[in-house]
């Protein structure tokens, strides 16, 4: 990995690398947010899996998590959203399909399946890389993101159990295979077999056993993505009250689905992962 | 004015409104962030100028203030950095002139002098037009600002006694007379006259007399333009010791001339200008 930024903030430094990624079988740009603490000693790292649309850029210039993570001597790690380069498949009409949309699945079918691993890529590569590489905890570390990201945490925290040590989200996509966006994605990375979209399905995964030590969401009431269904918040809590998942879903009374909403509540989310990660 | 977006964040809402502007005879957008207590009270402002190539939007982004404007009880308001539209003259091949870098001057010359009116359009019609519309304490504001907004910032402090309860700012141009960004648009923007410019010179202006009770400013020691001659926050210093007036620039190690160095230093700005706002 080629380290090719580096900007302080809040007495830690936000930088960013290339390296060439063996899951997405292409060069692959990601951000680390490293915390004053990390030039003395190792730290744990928050995950932070963004929405449609972002790149690493957008967590780091908008949420306002480097502030907290200062204060917490954590380092936040900011990957891309998708495989990216000419070669990689793509619909670039679409912003919810292709690069920037990459689902934090792997896909099976083709053309996605040749680069669209990001399930792989974010739960085993990167993090064997940046824990070779940065000041981190070998295996400490939480995740979190929001939206497509918001997802992204949840699946990943309920397939690996004891890989997190805790997990969150905001306005996640909660159940994506009754969401729009989840049936027309799902369909095309992993095939006609729900089966294997209930795989990388956060209410799924409950429904079939899978369980996290708790669940934190923090949900706008005045989400447009909200009343689209596209989130579906509901069918998370229900399959949690019937499997005895733990889970705090905090509806946010007028709150959208923007940056705003996530530099809102952010510095709670940090706080809940450090009581985890520092235990 | 016209409100044409709000968006909750921090318990406020940060609010985006046009209107026609007299003051540079076109339509202006701003960006008004008020802190839950403007719902019950009316709040004091902090005008907020940003930087070459911005609008309304990049600060109230990126510079974190809403979090601690919502603590402290203070509006903040984002103005743009120029006029704008098609018939409003531009320069699009250059960043540091036309559309996005009106310097928060009054332009004497032609072309610029149709709507070049920022000096006026940031100290008069502004607040006029807001004051009356919005829960804030008519006469209670601060100023600060990035950039080429720290340097406004300074200028509408110095050139304004009493107008404004505090000024700070960050990586400001602080001497434009001796900088090659101030003597390229000061030049077109006032003509070839140099007294002319020294009116909107915060040095200048410290020589000449001016003063206020108190300057905040931080500074980055890693900053590429401070390198290059465009901030000159020495010859600044250096008025203000010759003329005793009070002035802390704090060299901050490390930091570049980024929203991630506003970021770092945003909270104390606000806090600071909260005890001039609140007394």
């Amino acid at each position: 990995m080629k380290q090719i930024e580096s900007v302080k903030e809040c007495g830690g430094y936000l930088n960013r690398y290339r390296h060439d990624s063996r899951a997405c079988q292409c060069e692959m740009t990601f951000s680390v947010y490293l915390p004053p603490q990390a030039a003395a000693e190792k730290v744990p790292a928050l995950y932070w899996l963004s929405g449609l649309t972002c790149t690493d850029d957008n967590a780091r210039t908008k949420a306002g998590a480097q502030r907290f993570a200062a204060k917490q001597g954590i380092a936040v790690v900011f990957p891309d959203t998708s495989p990216r380069g000419e070669q990689v498949a793509d619909q670039p009409d679409r912003y919810d399909l292709g690069q920037g949309a990459g689902f934090y699945v792997n896909a099976t079918q083709q053309p996605w399946s040749s680069h669209y691993q990001m399930y792989d890529y974010v739960n085993s590569e990167l993090p064997e890389l940046i824990e070779q590489n940065l000041p981190l905890v070998a295996g400490v570390k939480s995740v979190s993101g929001h939206s497509m990201g918001g997802h992204g945490a949840l699946i990943c925290a309920l397939k690996n159990p004891g890989a997190y040590r805790s997990v969150s989200a905001f306005a996640p996509i909660c159940n994506p295979l009754a969401s729009g966006w989840g049936q027309d994605c799902f369909g095309l990375y992993l095939g006609k077999d729900r089966s294997a979209w209930a795989a990388y399905d956060a209410t799924s995964l409950i429904e079939s056993g899978a369980r996290v030590d708790d669940i934190l969401i923090d949900q706008g009431d005045a989400d447009e993505f909200l009343d689209d269904g596209q989130l579906l918040p509901d069918n998370l809590q229900a399959a949690c009250d019937a499997q005895g998942q733990p889970c705090t879903i905090r509806m946010q009374p007028g709150y959208d689905h923007s940056y705003h909403f996530i530099a809102s509540f952010i510095g709670d989310h940090i706080e809940y992962h450090a009581r985890y990660l520092k235990s």
